[in-house]
């Protein structure tokens, strides 16, 4: 198959291009740099020896992606990643989050039906669940639950969206992967997260801390009812959820629905910092901190439906991920701006 | 005040236009004549005798409108009508719904920010409660109840990014109008409801076998339980839900509010062939068909709380709304294609 990456250039985005060429399908990038790199890209083809090509430019700006895809296709399915994804930024833009992530969903929509291609799968997120009823979570859990964030919002916004287009086109093929916290980096140490300013998320964080790029990770509360009374999270090693992508991509079906991809295990924010010392050698100095609004106390996933559906589940451990994870930190301290 | 008025040549738009002026406000209007006629804002300057600037043009032109503003303002407030309206057609093709109406209301609030306009009245509509719980609506009764279709889903989305772009920015003044049915023309009978096509609404449908451009009615079920056994709704005068704009922006208050614009008065669709065929003399043809999928028994609110915040209520009844109706359609057969 070849297949169309939306911000295809990012975290997520770069791993899933190495895994989907590693797969055997062929991979078109389009990506606007505006949180990533070319760099990433450019390593994949290196790591791969497959030639990717790469248009830099909004998934909204039509004409040139109908030609790029026209150029280098038949594309037969997209993966649709571009989209913002700060919490906090989108509290206190949320114009820009609806105007940015639902826009693109219904551009690449658009592009679907201008170039007859059937397949879709979109990256949404564990967050359209909001307060988890019961755990573990489930497809078919409530959603939205005091869902505050206009980050999470526009997910599930984008959800209804995918699943009215489906279900108004019996030729779609569209699925949406809700993911859980993706960590780690591909075992080269040649691709990782590279988060642009302070990292919002607790993994690249404890990793700036390691190598000295920050001075220590604030805990945000150790009162939760859980077993050390920080909150725990389901995190999923960034491989493991490219495979999903090519299993997502590999089976898709008529109509809409919906895969967690998740390991269904819950962490703690100090059973993730301990395998993080362990992995780098280094202490993580830390610092308890007051809970944060909007944090809930645990949050993990029931894996089971794409382990039946697809024979896909997470094969890679915490530790795995924390191994990986600073191999990739410890080799780019800063990132794609440290050149091999 | 200076109001722009997005959708200004529509239905509800040429009517709002009017009771603005006749308020002694300003008026701009932005309209791309999609679905709706420049004859309509010709015809109210006709009326009262003040210029309205006209723009034709997609609201989210952003370059164009802003030009535009800049030209006739400084503007006040916006009034944001535009937008696709057809629940059957946006079950069809839900991408366009999604486009147009989030992409719309999107721009409105970039345009707003770019040139410090404080106040937006959206129009938004009863269908954003989906089945009714408890009779009558009332603006805390719960939303989304199995709300199938993308046309009062795309509502009920503007209505959220408008909550979080007012809770984002404490300078904003926004209100959002859920209107019930909308009915009747202005008295003077030189503007009134012209849709394009056969007509989605009841009352211009049966305006139109009554003038003899259609056969019959089609009643959609005549077994709910209901006095008649059959549907009823709250049908609001046009000119009283114009004077509820004029309301809104005079009224308008820091952050985000709703208001239902309703009679609270159930009517059923027996009652408003009745009272049609009183204003026109004319014997209106029915054909009783099974009810439509999505169709609610009973649907009306409780317009309690514009009367307690604003001192409005609507204050005329169907009765004058089939007058009205009856007068526009009589001497405009074809709409606005008919010219005095």
């Amino acid at each position: 198959m070849r297949v169309l990456l939306t911000g295809g250039a990012g975290y997520i985005g770069a791993h899933t291009a190495l895994a989907l060429v590693e797969a055997g399908h062929d991979v078109l990038v389009v990506d606007d740099m505006s949180n990533s790199s070319p760099e990433s890209i450019s390593r994949v083809q290196a790591l791969t020896e497959a030639a990717i090509p790469l248009l830099e430019a909004d998934v909204r700006a039509f004409v040139a992606v109908r030609d790029f895809v026209r150029r280098h296709g038949p594309v037969d399915a997209i993966i649709h990643l571009a989209g913002l994804k700060a919490v906090g930024e989108s509290v206190a833009d949320p114009v820009r989050y609806y105007d940015v992530n639902i826009g693109t969903s219904v551009a690449v929509l658009q592009l679907m039906a201008a170039e007859s291609i059937p397949t879709l799968v979109f990256s949404s997120s564990a967050t359209v669940y909001g307060e988890p009823e019961i755990l573990p979570l489930r497809e078919d859990s409530r959603t939205g639950i005091k869902l505050a964030n206009p980050y999470g919002k526009t997910k599930r916004i984008v959800e209804e969206l995918l699943a009215d287009a489906a279900h108004a086109d019996a030729r779609l093929r569209v699925t949406a992967l809700r993911y859980f916290n993706p960590v780690g980096a591909h075992a080269s140490g040649l691709i990782g997260e590279d988060p642009s300013g302070t990292p919002n998320n607790l993994m690249p964080y404890v990793a700036q801390v390691a190598v000295g790029r920050l001075d220590r990770v604030g805990i945000f509360g150790d009162d939760y009812p859980t077993p050390d009374g920080t909150g725990q999270r389901d995190y999923i090693h960034v491989m493991d959820l490219a495979a999903g992508h090519v299993a997502a991509v590999e089976n898709a079906r008529q109509g809409f629905d919906i895969y967690n991809l998740g390991t269904g295990i819950p962490v703690s924010v100090r059973e993730l910092i301990s395998a993080f010392e362990r992995a780098s050698g280094r202490s993580i100095p830390t610092e308890v901190l007051p809970r944060r609004e909007g944090d809930v106390p645990s949050s993990f996933c029931d894996p089971r439906k794409a382990l039946d559906s697809w024979g896909w589940s997470a094969r890679r451990t915490i530790d795995d991920a924390c191994v990986d994870s600073w191999r990739w930190q410890s080799r780019n301290p800063n990132g794609y701006a440290d050149r091999p």
